[in-house]
């Protein structure tokens, strides 16, 4: 048996003795929110105890707000420049955050070890008063991490019902179920998708939501080809849907850039979108006006959601909770030109 | 007479008496870049000779780098949804930046007092270790303010010739010269331009060239709007432009999204972009190619400025200086479809 080894003491050691989260500990220490007298006391008290105590020179610049913003991003940089949200949505944000002399402090990761390495980081260097959280992913470990810093945050999607943070996000199923709803009604039975990443939440429902739709119609669901949210997944894509024996006479698409793509891709094959296949996109980017025909599009403001987690997080910093917890902005479908008419007009 | 006030010691009493600049007082107590350790102790001797120490919270931590490089934008924060420099650009630096475990931070600032604030503060805090300058303006009070703090900086853009910074840019003189002598040779004797923000040094620059391309072959330079890179802007520049009595039969747009929207004013008005109105734009936006007709444009790689941009920041954080100090990018112009034929087949 190796010998016993002394235990470093934790933050979760603190916690226990004053009896409260590990979240109120680290807040009695950096100030950020505001705590009763008494239990700073008890919490500083215990700290003294076990001798433990937060890093020394974090404490010395947290005793200020950061007045910054944390976002970290597992994801490639390359999508920054392709993905229209992540523009608008920081537009947003930081419409609010700059009335309000705040920053925003972006870092991408590679993994989730670096992830929650800088999460850590962050906080104990109080480089940042709270986190914006967006990309959800399943059994996403950040919400725990939270927990376990004590940090405040903004959920930018709809998280785990046991997950008690303020949370932010578009409903966009009624939509999707519009999309597919019209063009059911206009005599479409062969309704493809090109779905975005699967590794991601957005992108699996939006492609269980045209699945459920078409079941409820008992319309085949096979017409399905992954596009990953780029133009160059896109076009592969839907060259194989409409190489395949049975091509679709609808493609409902994850995201604007891939229905551009896609579009072109028709114009390629000798097909007119909108009279050969309809086309319906998903985010409602400003350029989707001046395609030929104009791309019907699942519309979100990205700028007022972003605002909107701008908002909530100056809110939960200053002490005021959001309520309701979670946040919803409606979509609205943009029914333009590459939607198309009766099936019977188009064939 | 009011009573002499004992003046505060400040970090130049300290420069002047060690004999170095401000920048080297700055670079001996953060630690972020090597100097000699005779230079250091020279400084520092000098440093409690007068009494005169650095923010102990901001020296605490800037002991350490903060591996964050600074951001400070004098613009809209609904700019950033609308310019696709912004989100390439910073997919860029993100690119290089993330390889290394750096951050950035972005604050959006109203104005000069503001945005003097915020590189005093970050630098005092330690919060940066270095800054990206943008948004060039004329008489720009950022360079001596950088050469105050002691600041390292990479500059996007063409600093005046006394400034001696490392600088990135791209080069688009000669193909604003291309796009006006292609149509000069074909035909064209009034060639408008929908101008950008008169107020920053690049939507200058883009007029000017093209006046002096004009005023090479005698012809006017009356045919010209001021966009201010909007698309709102844009709308009401092209509709002015070709509702006047002589309305140019070319039109060179200072970015894309702008000739994006003109091309729409051009159906709307009956003309055919590419035809009864050639039409060329700058950037090179991806969706570019999927206008009909097909846009063309000056196509400037924001991506690789910005990667650029993020090894020039770490090279110079590691103690190698850049050389060249200012490195050119080539822009290259693409002949696309809107920029049309022979006037004699167009009109």
């Amino acid at each position: 048996m190796p010998p016993a080894k002394r235990r470093r003491v934790t933050i979760q050691d603190v916690a226990e003795l004053a009896g409260v989260s590990k979240g109120a500990v680290s807040r009695s220490f950096n100030g950020a929110e505001r705590l009763p007298a008494s239990t700073v006391q008890r919490i500083h008290d215990a700290a003294e105890q076990l001798g433990w105590r937060p890093n020394a020179a974090a404490r010395a610049i947290k005793g200020a707000p950061a007045h910054t913003i944390g976002f970290v991003l597992q994801r490639d940089p390359d999508l920054l420049g392709i993905d229209p949200f992540f523009p608008l949505f920081l537009a947003g944000v930081e419409r609010v955050l700059s009335d309000n002399a705040y920053s925003i402090t972006i870092r991408f990761v590679a993994d989730e070890a670096q992830e929650a390495r800088c999460y850590r980081d962050w906080v104990a260097e109080g480089r940042v008063d709270a986190f914006i959280v967006s990309d959800l992913r399943d059994d996403d470990p950040r919400f725990a991490l939270l927990d376990d810093l004590g940090g405040t945050a903004v959920v930018i999607g709809e998280p785990p019902a046991d997950v008690h943070r303020p949370a932010v996000f578009h409903t966009s199923d009624d939509c999707i179920d519009e999309v597919v709803e019209g063009w059911v009604a206009r005599g479409h039975t062969r309704i493809g998708h090109v779905m975005g990443d699967p590794a991601l939440q957005h992108g699996r429902r939006r492609r269980d939501v045209w699945a459920r739709a078409l079941e409820r119609h008992g319309l085949p669901t096979d017409a399905l080809a992954v596009g990953g949210f780029t133009e160059a997944g896109a076009v592969e894509a839907t060259r194989a849907l409409l190489t395949a024996a049975e091509p679709p006479t609808a493609i409902f698409y994850a995201n604007d850039v891939m229905a551009a793509a896609g579009m072109r891709v028709m114009s390629e094959l000798q097909l007119a979108a909108g009279t050969d296949v309809a086309v319906a996109g998903f985010d409602g980017i400003p350029l989707g006006t001046y395609l030929s025909p104009q791309l019907a599009t699942i519309d979100c403001d990205y700028v007022e959601l972003g605002a909107l987690a701008g908002q909530i997080l100056l809110a939960e910093l200053a002490g005021r909770p959001t309520d309701p917890e979670r946040c919803e902005l409606p979509a609205r479908f943009l029914a333009r030109a590459s939607y198309g008419t009766d099936v019977a007009a188009v064939r």
